[in-house]
């Protein structure tokens, strides 16, 4: 199936993505992992929430952290340009035959919550409260020194209705591995904000996700978490990397929360706000796709990701992993 | 007077700021200046013209050089979204009493050419001639390694009348320095692609063209660039920095091509893709909006600036200069 | 007035410099600035005395900060290979006719205390207190991350006469600044442990501190710093830089602490182990000397130091001052 | 076998490692890795040999290519203080009951030609032809930016001899390896020039030579060697890394040549010039000490090196490899 033309007008404006709220099963674990170790700046915080944002952010949030006692990935959220945008989201997902609520979230206005077509559960508002800027407040950097929420993976068992759909919403595919064989995309990277991605899809049990990236300034910033996490107790954190993906070209470095939500870290993709940006293709048997200096991922990079809340995973469509390291 | 609101539905959709025309008198000095120094890549060149594109640029150029008796910024050109939109702003320029001429540029499609509300040369395309990727061919990057062409920075007589012309073609303003006694602008900077700015304007002398911006991987970058001006023949371009900007929180370097026009190197801005981001107000006498660690600027930098092609300057509404350092 | 040949046998082994104490008159002005914002660590204080370390520095202190009246450089510290050289350090200094008594200091071993050429009182000892490594304690790292100290750098009367003197006790000229009217010294660096000084001496009143150095890993934590002290309250405590020295080929800063004392922060020199090394020559009248970039130091650089205790400065016998900058 | 306490006052003075030359059996291929690739400044080459130095290196050679056959490596070679600790080592060496002979080196003055304790080939040498410093000449600079060679790792069938060998002639050990259960060293460091190591020491079949190593400015330099090998056919030259070793604390990258010997990057250990330093003991069973950030070594790590010309390895003593990935 050919990758679809960019959808130049679609049915309501998406800005980018803005947060995700995680499910998490010990509070203060994960505070020490996404303030102390990660360097979030905490924003509201009570018994069973914490609210956090990165350096540059001005929206309230970009992680929401709940204490629950299983862990989940509870929601997407996406920011669209205006109020007006939100009402013909609502409409479109209502035709669309999509569950389309209203939902009360704090320090948000109106927002809508629905599912994508694997049932993904997302949501879309256009007003959030916004703060002062930090990101002159160099004293308060530390840790990787996250400037801001960069993109969502997810798994999919079906990586072409996937791309279908958000295209349709006018998400813009900017790179994308194809399975040479079947002539089926193997993965794919769609993008609202002007970089490589706001969200991007890879075949597997889904949907799941797979990881929700932070872009920090270069890649020693990476470096330096490399070293405080190694000697802090969460060596067994590092999942995988340092190192430069083929695909978007970023500098990579991806780690594990205390409930096992996988976190990116991440810099040096590049922009692509020129509509007519023609997509990179990548074969599904080059290794340098994933990593372009030819270091293997290992086998739980290919396998685990975050359930979603309140919806059961499919097999995906293809089979066989192209696990390149055990 | 106040700033104005961002321009949510603007008459045509600018994508971002495209290419600058440089005449210059000798072809084989800038040659030297922008590809074997800085590292840009010729895309096409005759004995009268040199195209260059940056490294993750894949639209046909960023630069035209083009031999001339004497050094101008002939145009700005931008790039809009749809053809479309090409319709809509010649049709707007028109309504407001401008020439708006259809003309041939070589490598692009149909290209608009009219002034801004100062008589500045600008243009809008929405097709150029898109070239392979080499964003990976690590053996070409050289220089600088510039990635994409950033922004532009105006002198303009009335940065008032400069940002309410711009606001209403959509750029919106991110930051600016207004004059506390008469409550004018100093300055301002505006965008379209989602960071600080797609083409700013300061208080003085003008429309002339204060300097065409880089954006490059990491301020180490820019220190080697430093090293190699210093060590070849450069030393006296390098005109202000390395520092970093109060403004934009860009880390910074101005260097002055053989003819004069002055390049800006520069990283480390922000995201700004949310409609609703409040822009940030400086104050014009606080020292730390021109260089955030307090260095004073040459008086070059206050003063020099790019003549545009076929338009005279007019005097500056605010005279008194905030020159800081002789 | 020729540089020295290398003295392959001096009277005795100096390992390298080893601590400076400055008398402050505010400790607690003094530990915000070393401890808070460079990022120095506390090794011991009480109510008049604090003692710092280096991040990757194994012995007990690299700076002592005590309470005073009066700011001064109290003595510049040298280590020494072994006992026998604080020996016979002893009996070369009573032999040259200077003091040289033994003096009791706080973690460490036996001292010898005395005074330079020009009465610039020194130090020397064999054994200090050691502690445990903390280099990959990647979680005390903060501020500008100081690795260790590198050198001291002193105003001198007669730069030709502390060049003898110190190359007498085996310290090596590596670079050096000819006036070439007078066919004197204008400034040299010499040292013992391998870099490109250990102690530097600059022609002017003396003699005076000029500055103590610290090592970081990259520029990238000089610009840190920069980025830290502009926005938590010391901007106009950063002197000069960052830039480049044309002599070292150091990437440095210079920073005032709150009694005047001047700190450099540095890295990017070069080893300089073998003893057959050529001293590299600069002309007095290049400014890229001094700033191989070409932006020029501010007036207070050429005239502001540190005076040790209990000497009075002399004028230096070269008048004219090399003032490149106002 | 506790490690040997310094040997401060070593028969006579080695200053630092200095070169090696690599018998190559595609002088073409050599040159493209060492020269295009890496960076390295030939400075003398004819159709049998090529010489290079690096960017910060004044002696003639850190490496000498010769055509062979075979690959090997020829020698290890080392500079000591004066022309007298040349006839002292050739004495000494004497009296051990190994050869000593003088050969003729090109572009060196005499040269001391023996083995070490398990028959590999060392040299020893004072002077070597003196070039103009090129280190401020940043147009030469490419590739890695090598600016000095900074060690030897070589494979030893029974390390607590090699480590009482090295040490007896002056080498001090800085971090070493012990395997608990039969108390023997697995790995130790040791130096002569200030840095964790001039030559290395790892249970293996040995005497080979493991690799030779690179210092570079910064993790960024090291970062785009492997975005150029990536790039330009390499990519199955890059055996491991980037990554941080806990010995050592550098950052490390370890790739291949044509003809398979071992080259690292290197940057940021720590300076180790104090006599008294207490090495750092690491345990057999820690994979920090590896790799600080955890991932594993690829087998091929632990079993290829070079051979020496002119001797056959032994098995080591220590059977069990630390083998920690496959």
């Amino acid at each position: 199936m050919p990758i679809p033309a960019a959808n130049l007008y679609p049915p309501f404006n998406i800005v980018r993505l803005s947060h995700v709220e995680f499910a998490v099963t010990d509070l203060a674990a994960s505070r020490a992992f996404y303030v102390d170790t990660l360097g979030l700046q905490v924003t509201d915080e009570d018994a069973s929430t914490i609210y956090l944002r990165a350096m540059e952010e001005r929206g309230h949030h970009c992680i929401i952290l709940s204490k629950a006692e299983e862990a989940r990935a509870r929601y997407l959220s996406f920011k669209v340009y205006a109020e007006e945008d939100l009402d013909k989201a609502h409409d479109w997902f209502k035709a669309q035959g999509k569950p389309a609520e209203w939902v009360e979230r704090p320090h948000q206005g109106r927002t809508l919550s629905t599912v994508d077509n694997f049932g993904a559960p997302i949501e879309f508002y256009f007003k959030m409260e916004r703060l002062e800027p930090i990101h002159q407040k160099y004293a308060l950097y530390h840790g990787v020194k996250p400037l801001r929420i960069d993109h969502f993976n997810c798994f999919s068992p079906d990586v072409d209705a996937s791309v279908a759909f958000y295209n349709e919403i006018g998400f813009r595919v900017t790179e994308y591995t194809e399975d040479e064989e079947t002539g089926k995309l193997w993965a794919a990277w769609t993008h609202r904000k002007g970089g490589v991605h706001d969200i991007a899809f890879t075949n597997g049990r889904g949907p799941r996700l797979h990881h929700t990236a932070f872009w920090v300034p270069t890649p020693l910033n990476i470096i330096d978490l490399c070293d405080l996490m190694a000697t802090t107790g969460y060596v067994s954190n590092i999942e995988r990397g340092p190192g430069r993906h083929g695909i978007s070209n970023a500098f990579f470095l991806y780690i594990i929360d205390p409930d096992g939500h996988r976190i990116e870290i991440y810099c040096s993709d590049y922009q692509t706000v020129d509509p007519d940006l023609e997509p990179i293709k990548w074969d599904l048997k080059d290794p340098q796709r994933q990593t372009l200096w030819g270091a293997p991922a290992p086998k739980s990079w290919f396998e685990h990701g975050s359930l979603f809340a309140d919806v059961e995973p499919e097999e995906p469509l293809l089979k066989a992993q192209p696990i390149i390291a055990p």
